[in-house]
């Protein structure tokens, strides 16, 4: 089977879109042109924000922003696509559950933002968006199947299956971080905490690893250092982050395996933080080739890298604006 | 998110289409009308029987059985589906590899079956067409996202996202034999052999771990008996049987968790000569409901039974007459 896609459309014949990437340390907007093309950022801080009504104003002072930025005004706007770190129902715009951080619970959040902007708004789960991104202008652009995987302090994957994002029935796929693996406890885990895989792969997880495994007697470096240190350590051949790089390489190669046979998906590709890591990316596949005897699917690094839920918010403010009648090049 | 679909199309408007199940021991064909209704049935064995031609000659054979057993002609026919044993590319019909009773690697069926029979010809893998029928008559009719399971001497996944058969891009979507987890060996297996999934749930596989568990000091029982005969004895106490079908159980539960994690999936239909034992879904829908903190999948027996292949190669045979323009009712 050919598993590229016809060349996705390039763009939108005039006017301008606005990506939002919403995250609970920070919230950043790009204006972009029809072709998808940055022309201004604004940026500010969310820690602490917690109230939805807040977070309105605050995408609002970014949109007008940026439109002093470009000397744009409101009506030249065609449409914002906003990333949320929850689960969220893409059709109605309502963001279903976020992590505790913000605490969300069924906050429609595109209803919101239209009575606030006067636009079309559509609202995403932000690895969904992320991996929207990846397909329309990154490693994975125009490939039919592929699973984005962000690996932060936690672990989501974003799931193309042919050429649209995969949902699911609950807006939950791709919540792989409870997976069960060999090597992985069996203990159910209580809802809202991490998983099992998160406490190999994501970065809060390694980093407490490396806690419980540190012994003056068995390294030099300090007890307390992140995922990236530690793979930065074990690149360097320090014996105990190696060890620590190979159980997550591991945990990683499996999910992915896994995922690959279910949805017979030939590209990973990692994203966020920690999943950025060359040193992890070099050792799953290692990983993955001695399983080799099946069909073991490609594994690349995200070139669009922390941009990659805001290029893709800006592709559903394209996709937005088509939808409300802007002419696709 | 509404995980029904709307109310599928009931059939077509006149003719007759044929549906075929081709199996590495039997051969069944069956003449439907353009509800889907069966007029007549038609089998014969294959065992050890491979060439290709040969099939195709017994298919044509069992076309004209058909036909002479209702009174109708060829003419009559408007299309044939077939479901065959093994990955098999579902736009060209030809199938790629099947195990090695067959031995087949990509042998245009379609092409052969048009040829010889002088009608529009589908041919899929026949774990999808099983899952076509669960979704057009079965259990999950109209259900959008769903995941047929057939456990025989192997296991096997039909997967069914937004209404319609997942292939994935090599065609090979749902091969779930060699998933790793918890209490699975972890070694890389020889393409071709079993999964190591299938020692804990295929037929097979659990015959050969009563063999292998088997001690005249633990069980009456005798060493040579069925996975369906050990799980009859489960049911009835017997404590060696019990383990068996605990291990079998669990080790289902955690496949079919993973795989609703992964697809965000609500309902599993299990098939097959031993996945429809009622001992093995109660006890799998036991341990999938202990991890219950978070959204557990609905399990079912499938109640098309032995039949879902045929039924499902019928509606693929419908649904390639009305592409080849019969009307839709």
């Amino acid at each position: 089977m050919d598993n590229k896609l016809r060349r996705s459309a390039d763009g939108i014949d005039k006017g301008y879109v606005v990506g939002v990437d919403l995250g609970g340390t920070n919230l950043r907007l790009a204006l972009a042109d029809g072709h998808g093309e940055v022309l201004a950022r604004w940026s500010t801080r969310t820690v602490g924000i917690k109230a939805p009504d807040e977070i309105v104003k605050l995408i609002s002072a970014g949109v007008d922003g940026l439109a002093a930025q470009t000397g744009l005004g409101r009506h030249d706007l065609l449409a914002v696509g906003v990333g949320a770190p929850g689960v969220t129902n893409a059709e109605t715009g309502v963001v279903i559950a976020t992590s505790y951080l913000m605490g969300w619970r069924d906050v429609p959040l595109r209803a919101l933002l239209e009575s606030a902007l006067g636009l079309p708004v559509s609202v995403d789960n932000d690895v969904n968006v992320a991996a929207l991104g990846e397909s329309r202008t990154g490693l994975a652009r125009d490939i039919r199947d592929f699973v984005f995987l962000a690996i932060g302090s936690g672990v989501g994957a974003g799931i193309v299956l042919n050429g649209r994002i995969f949902q699911g029935a609950g807006w939950t796929a791709g919540e792989i971080g409870y997976m069960l693996l060999p090597g992985l406890p069996e203990e159910a885990i209580e809802r809202g905490r991490p998983g099992a895989l998160e406490g190999f792969v994501g970065g809060e997880g390694i980093r407490a690893r490396w806690k419980s495994l540190w012994d003056e007697t068995k390294t030099t470096l300090p007890m307390d250092i992140t995922a990236t240190e530690i793979f930065d350590h074990a690149s360097a051949g320090e014996t105990l982050a190696d060890a620590v790089l190979y159980d997550s390489a591991r945990t990683l190669a499996y999910a992915i395996y896994n995922m690959a046979l279910i949805l017979n998906c030939p590209l990973f590709v990692l994203g966020g933080g920690v999943g950025m890591h060359p040193a992890l990316c070099a050792r799953t596949r290692k990983i993955l080739e001695a399983r080799g005897t099946r069909a073991v699917p490609k594994l690349v690094i995200s070139a669009l890298g922390e941009e990659a839920q805001l290029i893709g918010a800006i592709r559903l403010a394209m996709d937005t604006a088509i939808a409300h009648g802007a002419v696709r090049l």
